[in-house]
């Protein structure tokens, strides 16, 4: 009995030590719409989860510390979003969260209307999502965008009708930060379709702007970790409304999303969340910021979506002439990273759907790049990525 | 650019310190068919995931190297089934792996054939799998299994139609132990069902016997990263058949299980697999230890299940006259844990389906104590355990 192996304790050391000015250890990372580096909190809530290792479900109790534990998490969530605990479920991430939302919705309510509606700028989660209603014999309407990405109300209001069940809008768009008019959707929808839940897709506003669903007027509402700083493989659903599973299997959350919880990625995200700053003015200013040095620096450029409506978290900018690509990839050598679209489809090279919805040119398309900010995102990474991005594009123009 | 939060390094120490004889600072862990305590290399390669952050579907340096990182993780699970590395999805676990394997092999195939078959024995997360499939107009056989807990062969091949597109039966039972003749379910199923995809969930053999899907004459094999002592929220499906996706969205994963990986999680499971000893013969030992052990010092007991086909993970035991929860929780005291029946379901108290489908009469059902053991547990755990189950066996029945 003298083997400790039961009691191992894990410390988590932050040696902020290594930097430099070129790059060689230092990376300026301006994907955060793809994905956010894991906090510090979040990494020892992560190890947490190494002793206090027991099954939520199991009865004793290093079950029941793991359980209270991850109650203590959904009470985090479930203030934050100003919800019942009770309508929190955790799922695999926002993909997971927004398929159980769209396909869970659709198949609890089926009996009550066909029609559902999303817009033509969601995520691939949520348009396959209706792709596979569409299959199954559901009328869904993909609504427009204008030139600045936000969705055409009118268009919209003409596609409710009494038997939409379903209408499905994100609230900031993942590749030009542009928030739609969620109220707006909220407002109409109930006028026009009496028995119509709203699910929101909420993944790249959470922890940045206060997401409170009964002021935005939505009755679902999905969130992923590894966008505020949590690990990946964790996300959740807030939703008031009946919902068939996705997944079947054990009891775990009400059978709504069985199979065992992921405890660490759960407690994860919750400090992650504590740390979320929620400062949209300032992620603004750095977007401004940026925008502002490059279109100093560079002619014939395009910023897409709207500036007055945006998150700031994300800055779309087309360098007309030149293939977006390339620059990302000539960005590399100062250990600059940005995106060509969003990165769940960025191996498989197709036209942003988003960019194309707005009706942006296919120059403006070919040379569009995601700068996208973290709240740790510090002026003097803007000011120094800028330079080296006026550098890049300038001699890229050279051999076009 | 002094700021150095991007190249935080964080460092696991593991402390050896804490012991204790009576359990107040030690826990003695019995219950890891319900899960098991992450590896100190899990944990690593877990706070690797940290540094190495990116998008595997990002373009860039960062998320190439995250996708590399899980290829190789991948490679690594490829080598140890000897299967084709394509063939491998990473999922959030074994309940979401089953479901895909059966609910997405299921709709595939739905044009060959319209008869299905599973065993009365099968986890919560194919049972319930199942049960959908019978909703959506499968014509479902469920098959019985004899009083040693191994499936009935006979009945098994009875079910088998010309038109059976899918067989899904376990490898190791998560509450007895029990290994299922595999082979013989291969060989009867392919000489009577031509068109026919066999399923195994091998949640509860992976890591502990060598699996080989080739080996076993199976299609498809369910693993679960947090039984091996990997964290929870990870796991993976191989199959080399057809399958539609459970959950649709980006192109990860060919589009069969898209959303962004978690690679934290799958690098923590290709970690612990490479600390897995794979020694049944070891397991089985202390198995045996444990049985012998109570069985001299207890009278009217019960052993549940076969010991000739089992992997010596688990022991389960009835201990007739008493109610086994009372046991349970009067072990607690010790900081020994054991469990009655799964995890999954545990809060909704119901008597095993697995017993019941044994044949074993109510008082060993409700007496029946689950003790399972991982590569970690030690001799003198399982002595001193059966010394506090015996004493605490007879304080119960002394009331009873």
């Amino acid at each position: 009995m003298t083997d400790s192996k039961h009691t191992r304790i894990f410390t988590v050391d932050l040696c902020r030590s290594q930097t430099a000015e070129t790059g060689t250890n230092y990376m300026i990372y301006l994907d955060n719409a793809a994905t956010t580096k894991p906090s510090q909190k979040a990494a020892e809530a992560m190890l947490m989860s190494v002793e206090e290792f027991g099954n939520p479900s199991s009865l004793h109790g290093a079950g029941l510390r793991a359980e209270k534990l991850i109650n203590g998490a959904k009470e985090n969530f479930a203030k934050t979003l100003g919800v019942d605990k009770k309508n929190i479920y955790f799922t695999s991430g926002g993909t997971e969260a927004n398929n159980l939302a769209i396909l869970g919705t659709a198949d609890a309510l089926k009996r009550r209307g066909n029609r559902v509606i999303t817009s033509k700028i969601e995520h691939p989660s949520v348009i396959e999502a209706f792709k596979k209603l569409e299959k199954d014999g559901f009328d869904v309407v993909y609504v427009g965008v204008n030139r600045d990405g936000v969705i055409n109300l009118d268009e919209f209001s003409k596609a409710l009708t009494d038997d939409t069940i379903l209408v499905s809008v994100m609230h900031t768009n993942n590749e030009t930060g542009v928030i739609q008019p969620i109220s707006d959707i909220s407002r109409l929808t109930r006028e026009k379709a009496k028995n119509c839940v709203i699910h929101c897709d909420c993944v790249q506003a959470f922890g940045k702007l206060p997401i409170k669903p009964e002021q935005l007027g939505v009755d679902a509402v999905s969130i992923s970790a590894h966008k505020i700083h949590g690990f990946k493989g964790c996300g959740a659903l807030y939703t008031k409304t009946r919902i068939s599973p996705l997944i079947v299997g054990g009891e775990q959350q009400n059978e709504i999303r069985p199979g065992t919880e992921n405890v660490g990625g759960i407690l994860a995200f919750s400090a992650a969340l504590s740390e979320c700053s929620f400062d949209a003015d300032e992620m603004r200013r750095k977007r401004t910021l940026m925008k502002n040095l490059l279109s100093e620096k560079l002619d014939n450029i395009v910023i897409n979506g709207s500036c007055e409506n945006n998150s700031g978290s994300v800055l779309n900018v087309s360098f007309v002439g030149i293939k977006a690509e390339i620059l990302l990839h000539s960005l590399e050598r100062y250990e600059i990273y940005v995106s060509t679209g969003s990165a769940c489809s960025s191996h498989k090279p197709q036209p942003s759907h988003v960019l194309t919805a707005m009706g942006a040119s296919q120059k403006e398309i070919d040379g569009a790049i995601r700068i996208s900010f973290s709240q740790n995102t510090t002026d003097s990474e803007i000011v120094y990525a800028s330079e080296k991005i006026a550098e890049e594009v300038k001699n890229i123009r050279k051999y076009m």
